[in-house]
């Protein structure tokens, strides 16, 4: 099968033999399946990657000395069945699942393995258990954003939100945008979103941002505090030294993942702020943790999803609850992925390209 | 009056205006003052203390060209009050309070102020309404020790424990010992504490610990794990991608304050764990987010206590509930504060030394 082959650290395109399902797996045909920031990272900054997943635990890391094939937001239709497989979907039926196979030592990643093939390839396996049935007659574009909205869901659910906060989301990238979707469906308002590019403040507008800001011009926190203000009375002179909250629960999504947002977040959040930290930052950072002690901040880091979060993220798509179609700014086929990932470094151009193998 | 004045960097004893108490003010002997961390950190770094607390925002900072007295943890006798008070307390009753001072131009610190002296100096004006009357003719060196005492029982409040974590105290200073008391009065168990100092360990188990670490010998976090674990089977080969908890929650607390600290616990505690960053670390300081992210991490940063808690601490300290006396290792009058500066760097020898100005 035609791939898209990250090789000692270039984007080549080349054949390699089609993947054969194991127990328990099924062979799919890749429809659509986006390209991540990750992948862009992983591209330029592999080895970082590689490291850091080794010294932080968890799954095997790719060995970057050998062939791996990204691609781990797709949409898929059923092929062939492996040994041991239930064979409930038939072959022609359209599937989403987690970019995870199930194998006997272990889940392995889809996307970021020497071993399974991301979505950047016409063929993958999949483990059946974790297939899910796109619904509605859904097209497999759209089907295809149900990983980074997923991202979005879990960000707002880690958030534990209350109902009465704030929310500010900085950086309106794909894992901005689907913060800003999952809000909405919180029915949290105003919505405030920051970007410094225009196209992108116009898309944040689409997800549900109530309020953009380009900080460029204005700063996000003197708007969240003109936006958040209770309007009670100033704390009184020789009053009391606890002063009653003047303004509501702040909620801030750092959706940038760059050194140094996280500073820019302590010094720009009013006191008692919770932080959900959504971006990737792969690098070394650098704080002060004074800002976040005297303002008696709450950090909460997430990452991924749960089952649940990525197929109730598949069905909102479905229902037409997140207008998901607005991400895609272009598609590929294996031949155009290494001139997309170079064109997605521009915010204006692109937000989400979708790669489809089989063109 | 005599004082020990930061002047110029230095800490000098010298005599100074008898303060004068103002609308609502009591004038008051302190009796006993403890030395904490922040003031040999603002003797060292006072300047940097000064940048910090200039950039965060908040009660206007101290200038140090100008004369500052130290000294927030104290105990003190009413001598006489200011125009305005209601003078419930009569001359020669016991109080605590907060350090801070209700002016007309708002709140002020007591201790790092170069208006209002802190307990290093013979007397100083408080403010009435925040005045606490020593209960149970508890001894003023006890009763000292209401302001440490409370950092640690706010650091467990903001933790909102649910019950069923295993905590974990790194650094067993005057900060972490309060931290364990807090966490005894909860009925967490068991509390795991790790200090490099034998003495300091002793003094966890004293307050509290059930179990102390000395990470030259064994990781905290080893030891975390063992006792935490929830001895259900390993995840099943093949079996479900998101398996069930190994662990009972982790509650982590952070007593230490240096710089990379946090980037240790980040490598060290297991997924989903909560940590509350109790140390002052007034530096810059670096962290790998992909550990916070892969780990899903929870990061709680408080500050002082609210007057409840204070209130509280100095109740719990009366009734006996808190063993508060094995911190004091040391008494001195003004003439011994610089010498105690130094003391304090050895853990082997000194927790907490009590200034006592009248001496």
């Amino acid at each position: 099968m035609r791939a898209v082959i990250l090789r000692q650290g270039d984007l080549v395109v080349d054949t390699v033999p089609d993947p054969k399902p194991g127990a328990g797996q099924v062979l799919v045909k890749t429809l659509a399946c986006g390209i991540c920031g990750s992948d862009l990272h992983a591209h330029k900054h592999g080895h970082r990657m590689v490291d850091v997943s080794r010294r932080v635990g968890g799954r095997e890391p790719m060995d970057l000395g050998r062939d791996v094939i990204f691609g781990h937001e797709f949409c898929a239709e059923v092929l062939d069945h492996g040994p041991g497989t239930a064979r409930t979907l038939k072959p022609g039926t359209r599937v989403c699942s987690v970019p995870v196979v199930v194998t006997e030592q272990g889940p392995r990643t889809v996307g970021y393995s020497n071993d399974f093939p991301g979505g950047f390839a016409e063929q993958m396996v999949l483990s059946e258990p974790l297939l899910i049935e796109v619904p509605n007659g859904l097209s497999a574009e759209h089907a295809a954003l149900t990983e980074p909205l997923a991202v979005g869901i879990h960000a707002v659910e880690k958030a534990a939100v209350k109902g009465d906060e704030v929310p500010l989301v900085i950086g309106c990238g794909p894992v901005g945008l689907a913060v800003i979707a999952a809000l909405k469906l919180k029915k949290l308002h105003p919505i405030i979103a920051a970007d410094f590019s225009p196209a992108r403040r116009k898309l944040a507008e689409q997800l549900g941002a109530d309020i953009v800001v380009d900080p460029a011009r204005t700063s996000p926190y003197t708007t969240w505090m003109d936006k958040a203000a209770l309007g009670g009375p100033a704390p009184a002179v020789g009053g009391p030294v606890w002063t009653p909250p003047q303004y509501k629960p702040a909620l801030v999504f750092e959706c940038v993942g760059v050194p140094g947002v996280l500073q820019k977040i302590f010094e720009g959040v009013p006191r008692g702020a919770r932080v959900v930290v959504v971006g990737v930052c792969m690098e070394v950072d650098q704080v002060e943790p004074m800002f976040g002690i005297t303002k008696e901040l709450n950090l909460q880091f997430v990452l991924g999803y749960t089952p649940e979060e990525f197929a109730r993220a598949l069905r909102l798509i479905a229902e037409g609850a997140v207008d998901a179609a607005s991400l895609i700014t272009g598609k590929v086929g294996v031949d155009g992925v290494k001139a997309a990932f170079e064109q997605l470094g521009n915010p204006e151009r692109h937000t989400k390209i979708l790669v489809e193998p089989w063109r």
